[in-house]
C-alpha cells in the first residue's frame, strides 16, 4: 500500500486541456496533501502554470510531451506515438515505475489501447474492462462495469467483471461483501442471453468470493440502491450509461423549458433554486467522474473529456484509493480463490 | 381501410382490471365515436358495468371468458387456455376476424406467445418485434423497436424492424419518410457488433423504400428528436427503454426529496406547480401507452399494466390508427419493394 500516491496526469488531455487539468490537480492536492504528480505535456506552458502555484510546484516533476492525442485520433494510430505523447508518456510512466497511476480526460479508445500494450492485461484476466461510479438513491454509489472495453463476452468475461467489479467497490467504497447483479431483460432465471445465464450459474456456485451474488436486476433499478456492483457487456453497459446520461439531460431541459414558461414558474424556480442545486448536484457528472480501465498491470483512470476542475480532482482521487487499495492485487488474490473454489465443475461445462 | 374499427378488448387483464378497461374504452369511444368494441371477460361484471353507460353499451358487445391469465402464469402454460381466457379470447376475436385488432393490458410474455400462435408471423417476416413510442424534445414522438420479443438479432432481423417501425411511424405520425437509426455505442461505420454492422451496410443500400436511414445513434440522444424510428434487438431495446424509464422516475424521486427539504423549496414547489405538470404531462407513460406487436397478421396492442383511463384509451387509439392504417399490408409493400430493391446483392452475403 501506497501511503503517498505518485499519479502521472496527462496535461494535455481532455477538452479543455492544460488549464483544467493543472486546477484539478491543486485541488486533488488541497483534499489529499500526500498525493505527488508527473505532470505530462508542454513543457514551458507546464512551468508557467506552476510557478503561479508554488504548493502544486513543490509536490510535482514535469515530464515533457511535444504530441497530443486528438479525440478524432483512431486506436492504432495513437499507440504509434506511445513514446511521444502525453497520453501515451503519462502511462510510460506507470509501467517504468515513475508513477503509481495515470489519469487522462483524453481520447478512451486510445487510452485503453496504450494501456492494454503497455501495461498488459493481468494475468488471469481475459479482458480488462471500463468501470465507473453511479450516483443512487441508496448509501452508496454503484459500480458499474463494462461500459465499453468489450462489444462482446462469454460468460467467464462477465464473471471476471464481477470479481473485478466488486474488488473496486471494496476499495473505494469500503464494503466487506459487495452486492452484485448481472444486468438484464428480466430477474427470472430463464431469461436473457445464454452468456449472462451461464455467467449467473457461475456466480451462484462461487460461495468463497468477497462479494454476494443477488442475481439479475433490470435497467429500470439501475440507481434504486438495490446493488453495488452491476456487471454487463460493454455493448449494453454503454447502452444502459447513455440511456441514463441523456434522460437525465433530456429531464434537465424538460424542466429549463417548464420553468421559463411563465412568470409564475421563474418565480418558484428562484425559490426551489436550493433544492434544485440539490438535485444539481447529485446529478452532477463530476461528483461521479473517474473511470477506470480494472484488469490491467496499473492504474489508469480515465476522466471525462469535458470535466471540470473538480471532476478531474475527483478522477484523481478515484486514482489514490485504487493506487492505497493495491486494486490489482486484490482482484489477483479474489480470482484465485474463485478458480480455487468448489464451481470450477461449472466453469468447465 | 376499416372506417369503423372493432376493437376486441381483454377486459380482466391490466393491475387494476375490469372498471380501468371500461373506463378507458368509454374515454377512447367519446374522442372517437366510430368505435365498436368486444370486450371479453366475466360476463356479468361486464353486463353490470355497461348497464351504468349507455354510450358505451350500444357501441359494444359482449364475449363471455371464465378465464383470466395472471401475470405469473409462463408463456408456455398461458397458450394452453386461449380459448377459455379473456386474452386468449380476445386475440382469437381477431383470428376469427369478429375484431380488427386485440388491446390487453395483462401478461406482456403472454400476449406475445398466444398472438403468434394464434395470428402467425407474416409471410417476409421472420419474427415479429415490440414497438412503443417515446417522448422527444421533437415535434413527434419516436417509435422504438424491439423492445424485449427477440433476446438475440440478426442483421436481416433488424432490417425487418426498420421496415416495420417506418410503416408504423408512416401510419401513426403521418410521416412521409421516417427518419430510422440503429441504435450502437458509437456513430463511426466501424463501431458495434457485427449484426449492427451489417444492417446497417443492408439500410444503406436500401434506397426505394419509404425511410431515410440516417446511420447509427447512441443512447443519450434518444430523446432528442434526432431520429423517427430507433432499431436495436430485444435485449438491448429493453435496456434502454427501462434505463430511460427508471432514470426518469429516479429524478422525479429526486425532486420530491429536494422540494420537501425545506419550507422555502416547498412555497417553490407550489409556485412552481404549472411547470411540474407540464413536466409530468410529458413523460406521463400514460400519454405513450400501446406497445404494437409489429409483424403479425393482425393488430395486437399491448397496454402498460398500471396504465390509467387515459393510457387504456390512449392504447386503443393506437390500435384503432394502425387498423385504419392497414398495417401489415403496408409493412407486407414495403418488404416486397426492399427485397425487389437493388441491394439483394448484398443481403445475399
Amino acid at each position: 500500500m501506497t501511503v503517498a500516491p505518485r499519479i502521472a496526469i496527462d496535461a494535455m488531455g481532455g477538452d479543455d486541456g492544460l488549464p483544467v487539468m493543472i486546477e484539478g490537480a491543486a485541488r486533488a492536492l488541497g483534499e489529499d496533501p500526500a498525493l505527488r504528480f508527473l505532470l505530462v505535456g508542454d513543457e514551458a506552458a507546464l512551468a508557467a502554470a506552476l510557478s503561479a502555484r508554488p504548493a502544486l510546484a513543490a509536490a510535482t516533476e514535469i515530464r515533457a510531451a511535444a504530441d497530443v492525442i486528438a479525440g478524432s485520433d483512431k486506436p492504432s494510430q495513437a499507440i504509434r506515438r506511445a513514446r511521444t505523447s502525453s497520453m501515451g508518456l503519462a502511462i510510460d510512466a506507470v509501467k517504468g515505475g515513475a508513477a503509481d497511476a495515470a489519469v487522462s480526460g483524453g481520447n478512451t479508445g486510445a487510452l485503453m489501447a496504450m494501456a492494454k500494450l503497455a501495461l498488459r492485461t493481468m494475468s488471469g484476466i481475459d479482458r480488462p474492462a471500463l468501470a465507473a461510479l453511479l450516483p443512487t438513491l441508496g448509501d452508496n454509489d454503484l459500480v458499474m462495469l463494462d461500459l465499453g472495453a468489450n462489444t462482446e463476452c462469454d460468460a467467464n468475461n462477465l464473471v471476471e467483471f464481477a470479481v473485478m467489479g466488486a474488488a473496486y467497490a471494496r476499495a473505494v467504497m469500503g464494503l466487506a461483501a459487495p452486492r452484485v447483479r448481472l444486468l438484464n431483460i428480466g430477474v427470472e432465471e430463464l431469461k436473457g442471453t445464454d452468456e449472462v445465464r451461464d455467467a449467473a450459474a457461475l456466480l451462484r456456485g462461487a460461495t468463497d468470493l468477497p462479494l454476494r451474488f443477488d442475481g439479475f436486476i433490470e435497467a429500470d433499478r439501475l440507481g434504486r440502491g438495490e446493488a453495488d456492483v452491476i456487471v454487463s457487456d460493454g455493448f449494453t453497459g454503454n447502452i444502459a450509461l447513455k440511456s441514463v446520461e441523456g434522460t437525465a439531460r433530456f429531464i434537465t431541459d424538460l424542466l429549463r423549458r417548464a420553468f421559463t414558461s411563465s412568470l409564475r414558474s421563474k418565480a418558484g424556480f428562484v425559490l426551489s433554486r436550493p433544492a434544485f442545486h440539490m438535485l444539481k448536484t447529485h446529478l452532477d457528472p463530476n461528483n461521479h467522474n473517474g473511470a477506470v480501465f480494472l484488469g490491467l498491470n496499473g492504474v489508469v483512470v480515465k476522466s471525462h473529456g469535458g470535466a471540470d476542475a473538480g471532476g478531474v480532482a475527483n478522477a484523481i482521487g478515484v486514482a489514490a484509493k485504487l493506487v492505497r487499495a493495491d486494486i490489482a492485487r486484490r482482484i489477483a488474490d479474489d480470482l484465485a480463490h474463485f478458480r480455487a473454489g468448489p464451481r470450477t465443475a461449472v466453469a468447465a461445462k
